[in-house]
């Protein structure tokens, strides 16, 4: 499929922020988005790149009462050499056609959904920032358009790529979060789209987080819906946790989304000869493991912070304090690596990088 | 609040469809819808009804990422009198505002969107059907529109209703479902989102109700996402049991829709003096009722069709009639009580009908 190219005008044109060191995540887009429409007769059609615009739908449209959705988050970097790179595009849009999947999504052709976000990209490509620590944003996202209420899949919709430049997010240093504990809400359950990106999962996470942070906490932490004693994910990250010798994570039994950040982390830790190990990890060997002092380390890791370092956990009325509070080694070595690799710092034995031009 | 109302112009107005009784529910709407925002600074606001119209909204409105957002439906009648009624639409706006609550929506004035419903029909109170089992179905919805990718509250919401007319649903007289117990799927766990009535929950829903279809049935029994033992809910309705000389539906324990239909069923059915009951009931005290024969009827309850008999029951690859595939009396006659008192052929003793004008 050919993608039609309306670049806008030069005097329409609007030049990246030259700071962004202060700009609201997601709130400041680029000149230019990419879309394509679904409908049942002809599939995926008219791929395009024009000006970033806003939607029109009817008020009917599936999205607004259905939550029929699929989206991705990534980012494109620029590298210390001046290279622009996207980092593990692939998995993205293997991870959306999964979502799509489960929701009742039309599919995309992968191939073709990286070679649209690299010309999008090439269009506003003066709007990578540049300096450490910042990159270009990515969403790529399917939303069901048709206008119908009856409950039915629906039977139209649109596809596309928005950019908007990210700020550094620790331009002062490490700030390691205050996770609690939920016991009154869960998040997903087994038979459910808990490990789907769509917009549901997040939907029903916006009390929780809103009640942890009126009471001074920056995250969640998600138990299993079931037993209500396994540790699932942290607000929008997913969670590791130091003990002994061995950094284990929660294992994707389809409750937890499989963070793409997550699979790198387990990547260059067993890269490094670590014990990394993907299993069930109760709430009670957590703690267990704080009291006894066999626990050094807990962090989140997500494309937004890559490695989010937790200084406090909550759980019942108590407090526990990790590393004093102060970001541990692992979550430093493991942020410098991938960031490393990312900007171009560091090699990349994994062939990570995705030149964009 | 003032409700500012522009009527359309009469050569622009579209005249009620003569004959509704093949339309597609929710594909038509009628000419005018009401609409209002929501800000921090101000809160809810610019209260209008105008020509029915597409919405416009930034790709990056949350309602499209994140689906932080409630809805409603109720229905509008012409009853047999010629009175314009609403069904029980206090407990509408009671239940949007509580799904407001959970899903951090702000809350609406009850009284003052019964008004603004009431003054919205009655600019296109032609467009209340007036044929033996027709309608005029109502979708109140609010949606986050604050254009933001970073997980967090919505600042700007949108509230606004449509209407459309629906055709009788059992046009061919009752036509008893096929359902089928999900064993793969779950709806919603303790803890969640169930019992609001919120795009995520339908989202999560399509994929099991498409492989149901697939194979012949009508609808999916969902069974509670903990045990997978105990019935919540079929499809988009609650589900009733007739036992013995019980009357048994789940009981409301925060994951199940608490249905106004349902309400309407266990307040009509106390009323004639039979035992209606709210508990757990678990899939193998269903079956082996249906297998001992004191089970005799299985129905659902909605807005859409009102009660809607079982015919058949699936589970675990086995087939179970139901009342010899027929509607029961049971069901026979909650329906023709509620839609008697929607059309105002029977007593209202719970005075259930609000009038419009």
């Amino acid at each position: 499929m050919e993608i039609k190219i309306t670049p806008i005008s030069p005097e329409e044109r609007q030049s990246p922020l030259e700071d962004i060191s202060n700009i609201v995540f997601g709130s400041q887009f680029t000149n230019h988005m990419f879309l394509m429409e679904w409908d049942q007769g002809r599939g995926w059609h008219d791929a395009r790149i024009e000006k970033y615009h806003a939607l029109t739908l009817e008020p009917s449209a599936i999205i607004f009462h259905y939550g029929q959705e699929a989206f991705e988050g990534l980012k494109a970097y620029c590298t210390v050499g001046g290279k622009y790179v996207l980092f593990r595009p692939e998995q993205n849009f293997a991870r959306l056609n999964k979502t799509a999947r489960r929701m009742c999504l039309p599919e995309l052709d992968e191939q073709f959904a990286l070679k649209a976000l690299k010309q999008l990209i090439e269009q506003d490509i003066d709007w990578i920032p540049k300096a450490e620590g910042t990159s270009l944003y990515v969403r790529p996202t399917i939303i069901a358009t048709e206008p119908a209420l009856g409950l039915k899949q629906s039977a139209s919709f649109l596809f596309f790529i928005i950019l908007c430049p990210v700020g550094p997010y620790y331009s002062e240093g490490f700030n390691p979060v205050k996770i609690i504990v939920s016991e009154e809400y869960t998040r997903a359950a087994p038979g459910g789209v808990g490990e789907a990106k769509t917009a549901g999962n997040y939907a029903a996470s916006n009390l929780a987080e809103k009640e942890a942070k009126e009471s001074g906490f920056t995250q969640v932490l998600w138990l299993d819906a079931v037993e209500r004693r396994y540790v699932e994910e942290v607000g929008s990250m997913n969670i590791f946790f130091v003990i002994n010798d061995e950094i284990v994570t929660p294992q994707l039994t389809g409750t937890i989304l499989p963070g793409i950040t997550r699979d790198s982390v387990l990547q260059v830790g067993k890269h490094w000869g670590l014990t990394m190990t993907e299993r069930k990890i109760s709430i009670d060997e957590v703690i267990e493991s704080i009291e006894n002092g066999s626990l050094s380390e807990i962090f989140g890791s997500g494309t937004a912070a890559v490695v989010s370092p937790v200084g406090e956990l909550h759980y019942r009325g108590k407090k526990y304090v990790i590393k004093d509070g102060k970001t541990g080694p692992f979550a430093r070595r493991f942020f410098d690596e991938i960031v490393g690799i990312q900007y171009g710092k560091v090699k990349d034995p994994f062939q990570w990088l995705e030149p964009i031009l």
